[in-house]
């Protein structure tokens, strides 16, 4: 699996590309910084990001793009154009129908880490050893791109896993809540117009029991 | 001139177009809601609003397109959203050469009803007004599409006069550093090595007026 990392950002932009195959090492194939100055109109700085991330696309065929999430809690003023800049990488990769994956930063530090407070020097370091480079990933800003890129690598098989319990758990609670709701049903046209809270509880057990036994998903 | 206002956002981004002439009334062209819905992935959802876009911007050729200014003070979680879709407009507006300019909704309040903080209400009757409609815009959120490219069909000839001082004080400012500079520069290098305070009080009133001098362009 061809995997491009992207750490979004305007004034510098880190892509990534990564190989991945079951039970090898993970293999850096390729790494790139785009750069863009604030004395740019900002539609220009989106286009220049766009235009290296799609000819990446282009030329590498990704078959995934992991991005960096971005959030405004700390310095609102950049992070604004720095979701602009990951938003545009996104849509390039939305046109050419290759799926993208967003992951935080502290996912990204904990996965390369195993912590997700790790300073710079420490996510360097690791992903230095991980990709069996000869030194430090260069230029500076591509090493988060890899991290990026490996970090999804490692996530990815785990997050279909999660998705599939979320996806039955949300299929058990719908069946349950059916079946709440039949025995509501029944209970309110049973003619007598009467609510029996006993005989509610008993069904509502029932319903219990019959979700239980739909329960026995492997994963 | 004919100018494409956007009101950014995923869950719909309004778009309108307005033509103006000097001395001429406003007129209102088209107008358009994109709507997306939040589960489809963020990365659909900005391809659905620059597609559209884009379309736009191919069939009705605007000289400028006009975007709200998104800020993160307020909704962080949508704020993000609202910064991309934004964000993808003007990368469009970048691929096909379109200037492209951004106001602030206070600014947009401010020139459509005369108060930076006029509420929907209000904004609706103006712009319903300015643009000679027989019924408020719809959908409403083309409202605030429209009052974006109002705003700035009237903002930016001011804005160019704007620049020029803008410029032309800075200019005058260099000027003058560089007179006092000069005159420090020659204190400093009178043979004596004293500084004189009297001297360079007179030295720097002599620039003052020097650059006084170099003023009087007109606006």
């Amino acid at each position: 699996m061809r995997v491009m990392g992207v750490d979004p950002g305007l004034t510098r932009c880190g892509l990534a590309l990564i190989e991945t195959a079951p039970g090898r090492a993970v293999t850096a194939l390729d790494v790139d910084v785009v750069r863009t100055t604030s004395d740019e109109p900002l539609e220009r700085r989106l286009r220049a990001v766009h235009s290296v991330a799609d000819e990446w696309m282009e030329i590498h065929r990704p078959d995934v793009v992991a991005i960096e999430r971005v959030f405004a809690q700390n310095q609102v003023s950049t992070a604004m154009g720095t979701a602009q800049a990951a938003g545009v990488v996104a849509l390039a990769a939305a046109y050419r129908e290759i799926p993208v994956a967003f992951h935080t930063p502290s996912e990204v530090k904990a996965a390369i880490t195993g912590s997700g407070r790790a300073d710079k020097k420490q996510m360097t370091l690791m992903i230095t050893r991980i990709l069996g480079l000869q030194k430090p990933p260069s230029p500076a800003d591509a090493a988060d791109a890899l991290a990026l890129a490996v970090c999804h690598s490692w996530r990815a098989p785990m997050q279909g896993r999660v998705d599939s319990l979320d996806a039955h758990v949300a299929r058990s609670r719908a069946g349950f809540e059916a079946k709440v709701a039949a025995a509501r049903e029944a209970a309110a046209s049973d003619g007598t117009g009467r609510r029996d809270p006993a005989a509610d509880q008993e069904r509502a057990r029932a319903a219990a029991r019959g979700m239980a036994r739909t329960k026995g998903v492997r994963w």
